[in-house]
């Protein structure tokens, strides 16, 4: 685990708005702040992602405070913040050139919402060529209703995002596994 | 429609293996091949994305049978064949070169498996600012177990996927659409 990133992705304000209806994980931030702190504690390397939303109607767009870092995770002065306007932290940002300085070490890959800004993150990254783990209580889903209507609950949107993803892109795991002392 | 560019993804022999298990849209291919011959007969930009494994295991894997495209939709002489090595037909390879040279025109991406390289290959066009539309009868999708071992039907995936790349990465439609006289 010595050299892993921790990679948080969208831990803002903007995730507590009513907007994404329903969730799954309500202790996800909990388990994403146990990760942090055992990473400080370590003095291993932290990324924060934060979207900058160039959409007139998110509210993840700048100037608000749904822009904001969530306080539970926000990052401590001196550690670094990479903002995005995609889902995907690795486009438009200095996120690959700063891995590739490092020596493309592993990542370990946690946030919102896990089918969206955390999915295309973790795909983008293991076609990069990363090893990445994903701990499934780190991240958290929402409903999602489909094009003929029918409304997925937001734990049947978590289980299928994972599986589509284990072996794949990325190691599919808990917080308690990376956090066992090896 | 003048300008988009139609990018096949993975239309392969290796997609008639039965390691896939049960899939949905049996038509697929032969809606990718009315899309096909209405872009040939307009003599507009057609890209056969090619996936060349490098996983040993792999019927990807180039010098197998698997590799070879499938018939009804293969490249005729000139047409531009891609080779990719990962899910996303943007990595690795001169895809984004191209698209940039030809003004980043709207793409209209198809092909297999839905929940996998076409949808790796549609999040990152749109997150490199691609317009792109998804033609939802011109891909497919295979059942998925997931990792509590509930088994997941084909047009479950589908559905799930299609709705999850809705508005945030592309337009999803169909063939029928695409090909409508405007």
């Amino acid at each position: 685990m010595t050299d892993d990133v921790l990679i948080l992705v969208d831990q803002q304000k903007a995730m507590d708005h009513p907007k994404w209806g329903p969730r799954n994980n309500p202790d996800a931030e909990k388990n994403i702040a146990r990760l942090l702190t055992e990473w400080r504690s370590r003095q291993m390397p932290i990324v924060h992602v934060k979207h900058d939303s160039t959409r007139p109607d998110s509210p993840f767009r700048p100037g608000q405070e749904g822009n904001d870092f969530l306080p539970l995770t926000a990052p401590l002065p001196g550690e670094t913040v990479v903002a995005k306007k995609v889902h995907s932290a690795f486009i438009g940002t200095d996120l690959p050139a700063r891995l590739e300085a490092m020596g493309r070490p592993p990542l370990v890959i946690c946030g919102v919402l896990l089918a969206n800004s955390v999915e295309a993150t973790v795909r983008n990254a293991a076609n990069l060529g990363f090893s990445v783990r994903l701990p499934a209580d780190a991240c958290w889903s929402c409903d999602k209703r489909d094009l003929r209507g029918r409304l997925w609950p937001a734990e049947d949107v978590h289980q299928l995002t994972l599986a589509l993803l284990e072996g794949e892109y990325a190691k599919v795991t808990t917080v308690g596994e990376i956090l066992r002392p090896s």
